[in-house]
C-alpha cells in the first residue's frame, strides 16, 4: 500500500478540529504513515484558533476554520463538531477539496460513502466530495462482523459496548481523571461532561438520548444504521446497549452473533485472523484475551473469547479497538490512502 | 417482616469468613436489621484468626474455624472460600446448626435450596441443614428476570455483566486502588490478583476459565445454572459474557430478554417496580438510569433503560445491584429471616 501513497505528489491538507483528541491523533498518524502532506493547515473553531501545535517537528498556528481557508486545499479532515462540519464541508468541496468527515453529519446521507477501507473501499468510487468515517464504536464492531459475514452470512447481532471516555472528547477524558483524583482525596467527584460521575462507575448512556428514539441513545442508533450501511446489509438485525466505562482509551464490545450458515468457533477465529486489520487474541488456557489497554496506541481490532453459545449455534465474541486510532484517526487516514491508490485524489 | 424476626429468641450465630468483605457486610446488615443475635462468634481461616472486629459496639476476637467451634451454635453464615465451606458446613450441620453458605460449593447440590427470598422462599422448606446463597451476579440478574417471568414467561436471555472488583474479594478491591494510584504517578500498574491490570481497563474474565467449560469462565457457568435453578426453569436459554470493570462496588448487567408472551416496556416496568426488592429508575428525558454508584450501600436491585429491541419484540433492561449487600450479605440475612418467619429456625 505504502508505495502508491508515498510516491504521490505532496498534498495540501487541512485539518478542522486540530486541537481535539481525534485531530491530534490524525496528525500523529499522518506523520507515522508518511502520508504525502505538503502543506498542513490546522484549523479549529474560533474558540480554539490562535493556539499552536507541532507536526513533523514544525510549529504551526491554528487558524479559524472558515470557508476561505479551504482555497487551494486538496484534502480536508474534519474532526470537529457536527455543526462545523455541516456548515464547512460543502464549502471545502465547492473549492475543490475532498473531505473526510469524522462527525455524524453526513454518514447516513445517500450521496456520501461511509467507509472502512478493509470492508467497503469500492464505495469511495461514488464519492461526490464528502466521505464519512464511521463512529468509533461502529468501526470496531463492523471489523469483527465483516469476516463472519463473508464466511457464513449474518442473521442477527446482539451487542453491549463498553466505551472509553476519550470517545466523548478531551473534556470527558479530563473529567475521568479529575474525578479519580477527587476520589483518591476522599472528595465527591464532580460531573459536568457526563450526567453522573464516571469514575468508579459505569453509565448506560453514550452521547445522549434523543426524544425521537424511544429510549435509545444517539450512539446506539448510529451503531444500527452505520453497521447496516457499511456491511451493505440494510435489514440486518442489530440489537444494542452502549455503556460508558471508566477507561481512558479503548472501546470494547461483547457480541453475540447468529450467522446464516454454520460456523464453528475455530473457523470463525480463522476468518477473523485472516481479515486485514483484525487479530485474534484468544487463549483461555493462558488467560489471554484482548483488553482496552492492549489496543491503546495500536491500529488493530483485537478479537477474543470466541466461543459457541451454550444454548444455540450462535457465537460470542469480545472485540476491542483504540477508539482514537482505528476508531477515528487511522480509519480516516486509511480512507485518504485508499483514495490515492484508486486514483481518486 | 420485622416483627416475627425481632421477637424471636436470640440466636447463637457464627460467621465463617468474618474478616472478608462479605463477612464484614454481614455484620453490618445483621446489626442494621436488628437480627436476633444473642452470641456472635466470628470465625476465619487460621491465617486470619486472632484479629478482632466490632459488632454492635462490642469488640470480638476472631477464632479459627474448626468443627468444635460450632458446638451450641444455631446459625452459621459461611462467607469464606469454597474449601472451608466444603469441609466445615457439614460439621456445623452435624452439631445442629443451620448453615447459610455464600460459596459456590453447595449451590448446585440437589439437596440444597438455592434461595433468593423474594423469588423462591418455599424452597427453604426442604432444607437439610445447608442453604446456598446465589452468586452476586446471579442475584441481580434473577431479581430482574423473575418479575418478567411471572408477567409473560421467559424464553431467552442474553446478558453481558459489568462486575465490580469487590466481587473478587478484598485483595482485588485493593489492587484496583493501588493500580489507580500507580497510574496517577505515571507508573505501570502491577497485576497480581487479576491476570491483567484492571485500572483504566476492562477484563472479559470474571473468576477463572475452567478447561472443562470450553471457553467459558466459571462465573459465566454459575450464571446459567444458578438462574435456572432459582427460577425453576431448567431449560431456560441464558447466554452470557461476564466482564470485570474498574468499579469498586456494584455489579451491572445489560440484558436482552425474550418473553413467551407479549410484554410492552410499560408493562415490564410496572411488573418490575411492583416486585419486592426491585425499583425502576428509568427516565431518559431526564438522563435518569441506575449506575453502580447509585446502588452502593443499598439493598434494592435497580432496573432502567427498559425498552423494546429495535428489530424484535424482545426487551432490553439495565440492572444494577450492590454485590456485597443484596448480592451477598443482605440476601444471606434475608434467608435467615425467612427461616424464622417460616418456623424453620
Amino acid at each position: 500500500m505504502a508505495s502508491a501513497v508515498s510516491s504521490h505528489p505532496p498534498l495540501s491538507v487541512a485539518l478542522v478540529g486540530a486541537t481535539g483528541l481525534v485531530g491530534e491523533t490524525i496528525l500523529e498518524v499522518l506523520a507515522e504513515r508518511d502520508f504525502p502532506v505538503g502543506r498542513l493547515l490546522p484549523l479549529a473553531s474560533r474558540r480554539s484558533s490562535g493556539r499552536t501545535l507541532r507536526f513533523r517537528g514544525e510549529e504551526l498556528a491554528v487558524r479559524e476554520a472558515e470557508p476561505a481557508a479551504f482555497e487551494g486545499v486538496d484534502l480536508v479532515f474534519f474532526a470537529a463538531t457536527g455543526s462545523l462540519s455541516k456548515e464547512l464541508a460543502p464549502e471545502a468541496v465547492t473549492r475543490g477539496a475532498v473531505v473526510i468527515d469524522k462527525s455524524n453529519t453526513w454518514r447516513m446521507d445517500e450521496r456520501v460513502p461511509l467507509v472502512i477501507p478493509e470492508i467497503n473501499p469500492a464505495a469511495l468510487e461514488e464519492h461526490e466530495g464528502i466521505i464519512a468515517c464511521p463512529n468509533c464504536t461502529t468501526i470496531g464492531v463492523a471489523m469483527a462482523l465483516e469476516p463472519l459475514r463473508r464466511a457464513a452470512g449474518l442473521r442477527r447481532v446482539v451487542v453491549t459496548t463498553l466505551q472509553a471516555t476519550s470517545g466523548a472528547g478531551r473534556e470527558a477524558s479530563e473529567e475521568l481523571e479529575a474525578q479519580l483524583a477527587a476520589l483518591a482525596r476522599n472528595e465527591e467527584p464532580v460531573a459536568t461532561v457526563f450526567p453522573s460521575p464516571i469514575a468508579h462507575n459505569v453509565l448506560p448512556l453514550c452521547e445522549r438520548f434523543d426524544p425521537d428514539d424511544d429510549g435509545y441513545s444517539t450512539e446506539e442508533m448510529k451503531l444500527l444504521h452505520e453497521t447496516r450501511k457499511i456491511l451493505g446489509e440494510p435489514d440486518l438485525d442489530v440489537s444494542m446497549t452502549c455503556v460508558r466505562v471508566p477507561v481512558p482509551v479503548g472501546h470494547s464490545a461483547s457480541l453475540l452473533v447468529e450467522c446464516e450458515r454454520a460456523l464453528s468457533p475455530e473457523k470463525a477465529r480463522r476468518a477473523l485472523d485472516a481479515f486485514p486489520g483484525v487479530r485474534v487474541v484468544d487463549d483461555c488456557a493462558r488467560n489471554v484475551f484482548p483488553t482496552p489497554r492492549d489496543v491503546a496506541g495500536g491500529d488493530e481490532v483485537l478479537v477474543g473469547r470466541v466461543r459457541r453459545d451454550l444454548t444455540s449455534e450462535r457465537l460470542w465474541l469480545w472485540q476491542v479497538v483504540d477508539n482514537l486510532r482505528k476508531g477515528a484517526a487511522t480509519n480516516g487516514v486509511q480512507i485518504a490512502e485508499t483514495l490515492i491508490e484508486r486514483g481518486l485524489l
